[in-house]
């Protein structure tokens, strides 16, 4: 029954396109085709991480969020939308999967660790062989930019999502040797409340675009306003005990 | 004062040749020197997973760890054997920047992320200019062989070192969405037993060499026996509540 039809999730790493792996490379040498995430009107992250290595002829398969902004997150016709738009996409992919084709989703970081591919893979690898290239994620381009040990030895590591309500955020920063809080936007001003009464707030790191020609960072007690984009991430260094 | 001597930490991903990145290549390739860790008698395994990217004529400096194995860790002279052991590394090192070398210590994984360069980053990156090149870790090799996403949307992920209570990981296993429990060896037993007191032992996956060739996994509940070795990992996939 295998036609040659296979599904490669490909990690394009964080941003940096020279942190791009020989795997990764390899698989968008081999694809038929490449298909990417994007919303409506902007370019893939993804995309341009891994511009370099798309073959001539290759089909790009651009695969756009619908536009949501207007439903409330917690609404089931949001949930509904989203849900749509991933089977919808994936039942895009699996069409080329029949015909043979070799299809490489790219992704930015890790494919399974918090992002959009993971989404595909669930509707289509009990269906489809799948292979997954591990990409390296950005919170390690993130500590790696600023030169900062993340974690060490025995310490406890956790990432938060900034999302989460201040008592909790508190809470759990300050049950943990080491943290990394993720999806800033918004959440900052709260983060940094939770950070300070977690007893944290000063070894607290903000970075903003951690590998990207246009970064940003600084001890987060130096950022005097409270505006910071969806993907910024504040690190919270572990290894307290260091010799 | 700067005489082009200078640090690069290098990452060469989970084991897996084919997932180390074009930034770790280039640095390989502009290294005087390339310097790995490795216990006496053993080959680096960082040295193993970039062999192919070493330059003819680069000088190797194999960093050597103390045999310690009569210490106990709690004594202050293992510690103090230890200790000693990374200032003379830095030391070995320190002298060729010096020089002016380049010097390019390769490490598996991510080097911020629970490595042995960060010993040596620590006491050389505030005399000396330093970079670093962001790694795949060993966990997200691990994740990608089974092809098991690991957390998504709102979830909390935590890294916990075997080494922990069982009481401690029973409550942090409990408490969180994801987890990968890393350094497993002869801590399995009483991992297993923590998971199953927190309800997450029928989620378990146990990782063993997740990216090299002798790969094995399988179901933590379908592992009978209570040998790992110490690279070993279980991973606790979230994302629950999928859709």
């Amino acid at each position: 029954m295998n036609n040659g039809g296979r599904l490669i999730g490909v990690g394009v790493g964080p941003g940096d396109p020279g942190l791009v792996t020989l795997n990764a490379i390899a698989a968008l040498k081999e694809a038929d085709v490449v298909a990417h995430f994007a919303k409506a009107g902007n370019a893939s992250n993804a995309r341009t991480i891994a511009a370099a290595h798309l073959t001539n002829g290759v089909e790009e398969l651009a695969l756009l969020y619908p536009v949501t902004t207007e439903i409330p997150k917690v609404d089931a016709a949001y949930r509904d939308a989203i849900c749509g738009f991933y089977d919808e996409a994936a039942n895009a992919i699996a069409a080329r999967l029949d015909r043979g084709r070799v299809v490489a989703v790219i992704a930015e970081g890790d494919p399974l660790f918090y992002g959009s591919y993971m989404h595909l893979h669930v509707r289509l690898c009990s269906r489809y062989p799948t292979e997954i290239v591990a990409g390296v994620t950005g919170m390690s381009g993130c500590w790696s930019a600023i030169g900062t040990p993340i974690a060490q030895g025995d310490d406890v590591f956790t990432v938060l999502p900034g999302t989460l309500s201040e008592y909790e955020l508190e809470r759990r920063l300050a049950d943990t040797d080491a943290a990394v809080v993720m999806k800033i936007g918004r959440h900052l001003a709260k983060v940094r409340r939770a950070l300070d009464r977690a007893g944290r707030l000063d070894r607290a790191i903000y970075v903003e675009r951690g590998t990207m020609t246009n970064a940003a960072m600084m001890p987060l007690v130096d950022k005097l306003d409270t505006f910071a984009p969806y993907f910024a991430m504040v690190l919270v260094p572990g290894w307290e005990g260091r010799p």
